[in-house]
């Protein structure tokens, strides 16, 4: 196969694009600004969903799904959250068609269905989901009520890019009420450990855990903490967010409950999400010009088995071998593919492969099974060896933890020569060219952060948890600062 | 606990109601004919959709996902789908909000971000995955193409019941592009027996498998495949459908292959759906006037223990006797569940549990414990017995078994009891009256039907597969007839 990828020297951004498409995650739609999530891309997506949801239920969270559909005055009730989505939202505002009685064949939007009041396609679910909470909890007893939900959201986004920006996506998003600010702040936390976990375990992808400056913070809360991963040009992607919503939420939607002194008492909150903005960051992290680099344990296909026939006499034999194989792989957990379609050939097949980002290729001809080896390739290195058939199974689970490992490794590499602390203007706009996360201090107003977004188009990406302390001046303003704060231009 | 349910001699529909809230399955949301699937709810639809997504895998299929929306004029172009549609359809008309400048806090829809064309909340995803279809397929080579989807839909429904009919629901729905009429046909057959097999299976619910008058087929579909299933109160429930397409949407939306002698062709289609709808049969088929009735398979929770403590000294007793039981039944891959919840009192746990229709309750006290047994009540029988803890393990996997068996031969015995055969109008309509399928002749025409569905509302919901050829004559119009059909009031 020609793969037809621009390199990412060429122009990163269509090498993004290439890999996204040429490697069947996703495609286009018909729909301005919405994807099609291609199988290759949803096996990825269910297996990156059934991790985060072992993790969840793991700590106690329970699936609900709650409606799509938010009507309009629930949106209004919390203004910090309506001035954040409302830019952005699909408007419902009919309920049925009707045949067009000026053309033939064609439909128009019934006007006598014009709904009473519009509904909002959720952008996020806390209005309606809190309407509903109002019902649910009474007393101290109710609480804590954990709960998750994994559904499709639609943001009208005027700038759309394959998984990094859709209008509609894909996410889950936890919904918790507590009795206590304490307890909130906690579960925020624990939950933001969840997501970093999930990055760095499940994607390889190492995270920098932090809390968002407050023009950063979700629509209608105190408090966003967050996990900011680094893409290999140097720019910073956002991965996952927790937010500790304080009591806004109880008190737009009047969600009360009777403590244990037996006073009525506002309910304490958080939301917390991610979505499959995720894969977006997957393929940037660890793909290369050769294609995707999938980490195994979240890969669809580990390992890919590529018969090489040399005559018909030679598939018999190489099928029987390949089939106790791929028995053995599967009894041990591992998803393995036998690609042994005889209408392209072994080349064909490595490239393709190698674009997918299978972890570990095989590929097996008659003289290395008379020799009782197998020709193995791992993706990440791209180093081949054969590899004797004996204990082979035991060879790629070892095999495949090494992988993971390595790409975690060499992500984290990448992502620590790429935090720079600077101290003056001049070294922090020379820096921030270079990419990477740039460390300086800040004043802590947002109008530093304003004019520096205005001047750079850099970010305050996060006050990363745990920050040191330490006395210094911001490199704009020159005003007292006390810590630095991770700025870069993102995704 | 107090459970409030209204039996089934009372008012059948107001059982159900009560079952469906009290139970935690669902409860109703501020949004019109929406629904919010509770935890308890949606841990059983968790088990349906882990169980149907197998078998859907293990026959070749793969999940994706396609956009919510569908634009106005992809609807239109395969007219009887269009027609079927146009009356139920959520219409996305605008994009942005704004702040009302005559009402302070309020938004209103801004008129600036009227969309070109409107937007279509998905009521099914035929027309928008033809659309994409026709970019994926160009030879015999890229067929069959089998794909499944999990979803939300809408369809604007104007009397809505909690799962029955609501205005969003969750399903699945497959949609496979085939080289062959004979391909199209055989995979949505196929399909059919794979639900036919969930719904015996899993739900322990009898289907009759069918295929439906022409009146009452998908639209779009040139035949349409369908399993019904009986009610206690003796009305029918369409619980699962599968359409052969024919070259319809290929047409509608110009999708052709190359064929193996190298002519254009176009594409055959099939699609095929369940939904939430089938916990509302699950519901129907099983419960009593105590509450639900799990089938073990599909059970969020397959076994509760509730400790009996007298005085403090018998907790840690009964804690640890209780945590080694869970330990091996988990290990069995049980879902069990030990309520030691102090703040409500067995009996209140027993009644919980009983409306939530788990399959098996253990209770365990102290000097049962010193005996070496606990007391075991299934929900189905609501037989109590005392039964050893040497062994209980195994006498449970086994037991579950036998209640999933024992709640498909009830339901069996049921639904065969009320299968009449009738020979006149007169026996038609009193047999209706009774409940149940009505075998009788049908003229096979479009009018007859409409007039027996107005003069009894009853509908004819299947004519069965592998059904006997038999001379006779239509129960209403006097006509000759070849076959018996089934005819029932339906949901």
């Amino acid at each position: 196969m020609s793969k037809g990828i621009t390199t990412r020297a060429e122009d990163y951004s269509q090498w993004y694009n290439d890999l996204v498409l040429k490697a069947g995650l996703a495609d286009y739609s018909a729909v301005r600004g919405c994807m099609v999530i291609k199988p290759y891309g949803f096996a990825l997506w269910e297996n990156m969903q059934a991790a985060l949801d072992k993790m969840f239920k793991d700590t106690g969270h329970q699936n609900a799904y709650f409606p799509l559909f938010v009507p309009k005055s629930f949106l209004e009730k919390e203004e910090g959250h309506a001035e954040g989505f409302a830019k952005e939202c699909a408007v419902v505002t009919h309920y049925r068609l009707k045949a067009n009685p000026e053309k033939k064949g064609s439909l128009m939007v019934d006007p006598d269905s014009k709904l009473d009041e519009e509904l909002i396609i959720r952008p996020t679910s806390e209005a309606i989901i809190w309407n509903t909470y109002k019902d649910w909890i009474q007393s101290y007893r109710d609480l804590p009520l954990l709960i998750n939900q994994w559904a499709n959201v639609v943001r009208w986004e005027m700038r759309t890019r394959l998984f990094l920006r859709t209008a509609e996506f894909l996410w889950q998003e936890g919904h918790t009420a507590h009795a206590t600010s304490e307890e909130a702040i906690e579960e925020a936390k624990r939950m933001l450990e969840v997501y970093a976990t999930f990055a760095e375990q499940f994607m390889a992808l190492p995270v920098i855990r932090g809390v968002k400056s407050a023009s950063e913070r979700f629509a209608g809360a105190l408090e966003t903490y967050c996990i900011e991963a680094l893409m290999q040009d140097g720019k910073a992607l956002q991965a996952g967010t927790s937010h500790f919503l304080g009591q806004n939420f109880a008190k737009a939607f009047d969600v009360k409950f009777l403590n244990k002194e037996n006073k009525q008492e506002y309910v304490w909150a958080t939301s917390w999400g991610v979505s499959t903005r995720l894969i977006g960051a997957l393929v940037m992290a660890h793909s290369d010009d050769q294609g995707l680099v999938m980490p195994p344990k979240i890969a669809p296909l580990q390992v890919v088995i590529v018969p090489i026939y040399k005559g018909e006499d030679s598939k018999p034999v190489i099928d029987a071998r390949a089939n106790d194989l791929i028995a053995e792989l599967r009894a041990a957990g591992i998803r393995v593919k036998y690609d042994d379609n005889d209408n392209t050939r072994p080349g064909w097949k490595f490239a393709e492969y190698e674009l997918k980002g299978v972890p570990v290729r095989l590929a097996m001809g008659l003289r290395d099974l008379e020799n009782n080896v197998v020709e193995l390739a791992r993706r990440d290195t791209k180093e081949k060896q054969q590899v004797s058939i004996d204990g082979l199974n035991g060879y790629i689970v070892k095999l495949l933890d090494e992988i993971q490992q390595n790409l975690y490794n060499n992500a984290l590499k990448y992502r620590e020569q790429h935090i720079t602390p600077v101290k003056t203007w001049d070294e922090f706009v020379s820096t921030l060219n270079e990419g990477g996360f740039v460390s300086a201090h800040w004043d802590g107003t947002a109008e530093t952060e304003t004019a520096i977004k205005e001047k750079t188009k850099a970010t305050i990406r996060c006050i990363p948890l745990n920050n040191p302390p330490e006395e210094g001046k911001c490199i704009l303003s020159g005003k007292p600062s006390k810590e630095r704060v991770l700025f870069a231009i993102a995704y």
